[in-house]
């Protein structure tokens, strides 16, 4: 099969518009000149509504994680106490850096399940520096309480510090409204741009700490990319990664030309089709949902039906040429997810059922054929 | 002036072969999958031959920089002692890497001056974990003695810790014969690829000491790269910037059919050719070399002619459509460089040469019109 030919339904890398990949393969430009700075300029402007922030926002050559690490590494000494919530493998992740570099405090619910705000308040009245949380957990297709978690921190004077690396550009994110210290955002998700950049914005107190730390780390330094953002022509501290900027500038007018509105609004379209196609296939939803949570409006996360390996529906839908995701360390094998981020279009979500319920027929799952396709139509017609 | 037509002669970014450029414009592919596991072993396989080594090579998505802070963050406690050695820009961010790591002993000489050795031995005789070098100090345009210091460094039983980022992939480098524990290059010097990757390879002697590391970063973590690397399907441990790979290999793939000999040459003669061109209109060269140093062959830095600022230069070569580089720093404004790295042609030097003494000319620094693009052609010719 011509990988080219694939369809990527997966909750990152999202494919990438023809026109952001040919803005790619322009010439290479001197990083210190004007033409990058306007470009830098260009990218922060959109990226200030999309975060809906007034904070500074900078653009890191490295992904996501790397941004998590900023976050933590900048803000963080080594007997500060931070919260950190879990419920999947990107929690585990922020938790795992938190504790590189400070004195984490876990705070695990079930993988998948909602989190219990009584526990985080709990925690937090012990007193904490700062408390990390993953807006949209990637691993289990769960939206957690980005708000409710802000006035906590507000109410204990915690930093917020969200991962937002599948939520920002997709759906609902308020960082002043909701008073996150530090957001993270990724290129390759909802934004729609290719791997390798991630971008984050920071608030003045968490400006304000940053002084008061030993070790700083050097190459996600925020004082630094700071100190190279505030000069006349706005630079990086270090080399960025040029042609992804190229096609972050490009995915972001995309972005701009949508509108976050109607940006949001085809994210939850979209997901609530694929919900309304499982549910109607039989397919049970992996989330166990409390009060504060909700299902992701980017990526959704199945069941594996009984006695089926969700690694079975996952090579089944690649033979198809369309690639899913299935689940993530404890979760391998035991969910399937469907990544409908990006520019992801109905055609694509329609596709994308289409294949699976032929897959679950033939898997002996579904019976109703034509059931789950026409659930996610009706749904995805009230875009038209 | 458009951009896109303008000629980099800068020490990188490095203009890009089209092919290579066309090359990132691909559809975006699962990083977990085996196309990208392939492509990514094909990459460490022409690397080991770049830089004449059987150690782990990884590819880390972020600059030269950031693999300088792997080197550092991952093998230095807050009490152990590295020895830096500084003269020239490079040797100075090497020295802050480590000194927000470590326990830094600074070793600084002159920008653009000569290292002495009899120094390096009595610094590492007093003991120290780890000796930092940059082989080719980009800023200054000098080439720095890394056998030797290697040698110095096994005696005193020191990791030696080397930025290669301007001379692996142009100049002579024996990363195993050296006995270079841990070298770093970037994407966008010799190697001709876009900017945001970097190269870094690590000998076991290295590894072994990372055990005992207290703070090891997490997104620099170079365990966690072996780990990934280690894989029945090779893979990176945080999302890789894709595109950049796709680059990087078609690079790569260049230099495989140039060959490192045949590249070597080329490098050494074009820098050659720049050197005899200057000299032939009177500018002298800034490094001060004693027997130790040579001029660097990826980047030559001369002397701005008396009562001229190396900026005019710079910025009357603009006006001609060659960017070519000031100072950093302290010798902004002093001194001027032009890089020819990467797939630099003799077409290209000449053009800048032309370029050069036409402006300098226009200055009143040149009388002897023609002199200098003479020599450099007579040097060239040796190529054809």
């Amino acid at each position: 099969m011509d990988l080219e030919d694939t369809l990527l339904m997966m909750p990152g890398p999202v494919p990438v518009a023809p026109r952001t990949l040919r803005a790619m393969a322009k010439p290479m430009i001197n990083h210190r000149g004007a033409a990058f700075s306007e470009m830098y300029d260009n990218c922060r402007e959109i990226l200030a509504d999309v975060f809906n922030t007034r904070n500074d926002i900078f653009v890191v050559s490295g992904s996501g994680s790397a941004s998590m690490e900023a976050a933590i590494g900048c803000t963080i000494n080594k007997d500060d106490k931070v919260v950190a919530i879990e419920n999947g493998k990107f929690g585990e992740r922020f938790k795992d850096i938190a504790g590189r570099y400070g004195n984490v405090v876990p705070l695990e619910f079930e993988w998948g399940a909602g989190i219990d705000l009584e526990v985080v308040e709990e925690k937090l009245s012990e007193g904490a520096k700062a408390i990390t949380m993953v807006h949209n957990e990637t691993s289990a297709g769960i939206l957690n309480p980005a708000k409710e978690v802000g006035k906590l921190a507000k109410k204990y004077d915690a930093l917020f510090i969200m991962d937002g690396v599948t939520s920002i550009g997709g759906d609902v994110v308020k960082v002043d409204e909701w008073g996150v210290d530090i957001a993270v955002v990724g290129s390759q998700k909802c934004v729609a741009a290719p791997p390798g950049l991630s971008m984050i914005s920071v608030s003045e107190r968490a400006f304000a700490v940053m002084d008061d730390v030993d070790q700083m780390p050097y190459y996600l330094d925020l004082k630094a990319y700071k100190k190279s953002a505030d000069k006349e022509s706005t630079q990086t501290p270090y080399t960025p990664a040029v042609p992804l900027f190229f096609a972050l500038q490009d995915a972001l007018n995309i972005v701009k030309d949508e509108g976050m509105d109607a940006r949001i609004t085809r994210h939850r379209t979209g997901a609530e089709a694929i919900r309304a196609a499982t549910a109607a296939m039989g397919i049970e939803m992996f989330p166990t949902l409390n009060e504060n949570s909700s299902y992701s409006n980017t990526v959704s996360a199945m069941k594996a039906p009984e006695d089926l390996s969700s690694n079975d529906i996952k090579k089944d839908m690649l033979e198809r040429g369309i690639v899913i995701a299935g689940g993530q360390a404890r979760l391998s094998g035991k969910i399937f997810r469907i990544g409908s981020m990006g520019n992801c279009t109905s055609r694509d979500i329609l596709t994308t059922i289409q294949a699976l319920e032929t897959v679950l027929q033939k898997r002996g799952v579904v019976s109703n054929y034509g059931a789950g396709i026409q659930a996610a139509t009706e749904v995805l017609d009230t875009l038209l």
